[in-house]
C-alpha cells in the first residue's frame, strides 16, 4: 500500500484511526478463555467491531511474543483474518526492531515474508544499515521511532547538538533512506505541541501517533498541528478501545469507542477540507 | 547468575568467549536438512563442540523469528538443551528489544518467564521505563546497546551535547537504573580504541563485545583496553565459529575455532594476572 492508497482509505472511512491490538490474556473477558485460541477469538471480534471505523490495525508484538510459539500462532491467525476480511486495512507490526544489517534483514523477512505485515516499527539507535533492509520491500513501510510518548523519551531523544535534538536528527537523516511512500515516523501525542516543529522537518511523511486516550494526548491538538494535505496522520488507540469493557458485549463497546473517535476525526478532516 | 559467578566461570574455563548462535537455515550443512529440526540439530552440535571453550551462548533472535512459530520452537529447544547439558553457561537473547513500560514488561516476560534466558540485549532509545522492566528480575541481566559495531553507529551514537556523545550519555544515565550485577553494555570491537574512554565511565560493568572476527575487530586490543579485575568482558564470535565449515565435520571445525579464540583469551587473562 502506498501513500495515495492509504489516503484514499482515510477519505472513504472518514477516519485516520489505528486500532492497537495490545491483547493481554489477563484482560480478555472471562467467557472467551474457554475458546480454542482466546487471543485470536478476542482479536477477531474486536476487528469485526472496529474495522469500519479504522484504516489500520497495529498488533503490539510483545503481547504475542510473551506467550511463545502459541502467541505467534495467534498473531498469524489475526493477520490472516484481517487480510481475508478487511483487505483495505494497513496492518502494522509494532515491533520496535533494529539490528546490524544482516540481522535486520532477518527481522524484515519475519514480518514481510513469513508474515505479510504492511509496516514495521523500527528503533533508530543503530542507524542506516539497521533500517534500510526493511525499506527494500516494495509496498511495505518502515515506521521509525522519532519522539515517543513515554516518560523515558526525555532521557535521550532531546540530547541536543548545536540546537538539533536527537529526534530531529533522526527525522532529518533518515529521510535520505526512504520516501514518503515507504517511511513514516512515530511521534507521541503526549507532545502534540512538538508536531508543529516536526512538520517543518517532515512536511510530507505520515506520522503514527500513539498516546491519544490512555496516555493522555488530545486528538484535536494532534490534528491541528499534524494534518497535511494527504492527512499524514495515523492516530492509534489501544486500551481505550479494546479494553473499554470486559463483559460479553466487549466488542460492541469497542465498536462504539472506535466510532466516537472516528466521529471526532471526521470533524477534524472536514475542518481541514480533506473530506 | 551474578557477576561473581560469571567471573568464576571465566577463570575456570580460561575464556571470556560468547558463541553467537546466528543460525541461518541457508548456511546449515546440507546433510542436516533432513533432520526433524535442522536448526536445533545444528545448534546442539555447535553447543556440544564449543561449550568447553565458551562461558556464554547468544542466540540472535531474528534468525529464529524469521521462521515464525517453528523458529521459536527451535529457539526454546536450544535454550532447554543448554540449560540441561551446560548449566554453568550464561545464555543471552540477542533481541534488541525496548518499548514503553507496559510493553517492555511483556518482552521481559517473553525472555525471562516464557523462556529462561539469563540476559536480553535492549535498545536504549526510549529511555528508562523501556529498560527497567527487564531489571526487575533477580539474577537476570540487561545488556544495553551503547556503541555498536556497525557502520550505522555513526549516524546517531556520536550525537554530541557539550562534549558528551549519545553513547556516553547512555552509559552514564543508565548506571542509575541497574548495578554491575544486572546491567552490561554492548560495545563493538571495531571501535576497540574507544574502550579506554568507555572504561572511565563504566569501570566495573561487563561489556558484551561483538565484532571480533567477521566484523574485523582485534581481540588483543579489546582485552588491552577493556579487561577489568573481574574480567569485565564477554567477546562474541558468531559466523567465524559456527559457519567456519559446512561439511559433516562442521562441529569439529567450530570447536577448533572456539579453542583458538579461547587460547588467545587465556593468554590475555594470564597477562592481566586474572588466572
Amino acid at each position: 500500500m502506498n501513500q495515495k492508497q492509504l489516503f484514499r482509505n482515510i477519505v472513504a472511512k472518514r477516519s485516520f484511526l489505528c486500532v492497537g491490538l495490545d491483547t493481554e490474556i489477563e484482560k480478555i473477558p472471562a467467557f472467551l478463555l474457554n475458546s480454542k485460541d482466546p487471543v485470536f477469538e478476542f482479536n477477531k471480534r474486536i476487528i469485526n467491531a472496529t474495522a469500519r471505523y479504522a484504516v489500520a490495525f497495529k498488533p503490539n508484538i510483545a503481547f504475542y511474543e510473551c506467550s511463545g510459539p502459541k502467541g505467534w500462532i495467534s498473531l498469524k491467525l489475526t493477520l490472516d483474518y484481517i487480510r481475508e476480511n478487511h483487505p483495505d486495512v494497513l496492518v502494522i507490526a509494532d515491533a520496535k526492531r533494529g539490528d546490524i544489517g544482516n540481522t535486520s534483514k532477518m527481522y524484515a523477512k519475519a514480518f514481510f515474508e513469513n508474515m505479510s505485515f504492511d509496516a514495521v516499527t523500527v528503533a533508530p539507535y543503530m542507524g542506516e544499515d539497521s533500517v534500510t533492509p526493511f525499506l527494500s520491500y516494495k509496498g511495505k513501510w518502515v515506521i521509525l521511532l522519532a519522539l515517543t510518548s513515554n516518560t523515558g523519551a526525555n532521557d535521550f531523544q532531546y540530547h541536543n547538538q548545536d540546537g538539533i535534538s536527537l529526534f530531529e536528527k533522526v527525522l532529518t537523516v533518515s529521510q535520505k533512506w526512504g520516501t514518503p511512500d515507504n517511511l513514516m515516523y512515530v511521534v507521541g501525542a503526549t507532545r502534540a505541541e512538538m508536531l508543529k516543529e516536526i512538520r517543518q522537518i517532515v512536511p510530507g511523511h505520515f506520522l503514527l501517533v500513539p498516546g491519544v486516550g490512555a496516555q493522555g494526548g488530545s486528538l484535536k491538538e494532534v490534528a491541528e498541528f499534524g494534518l497535511t494535505s494527504k492527512c499524514g496522520l495515523l492516530v492509534n488507540s489501544s486500551r481505550g478501545i479494546i479494553f473499554a469493557d470486559n463483559s460479553e458485549n466487549f466488542d460492541k463497546v469497542a465498536g462504539e469507542k472506535a466510532r466516537e473517535i472516528q466521529s471526532e476525526m471526521e470533524v477534524c478532516l472536514s475542518q481541514h477540507k480533506l473530506i
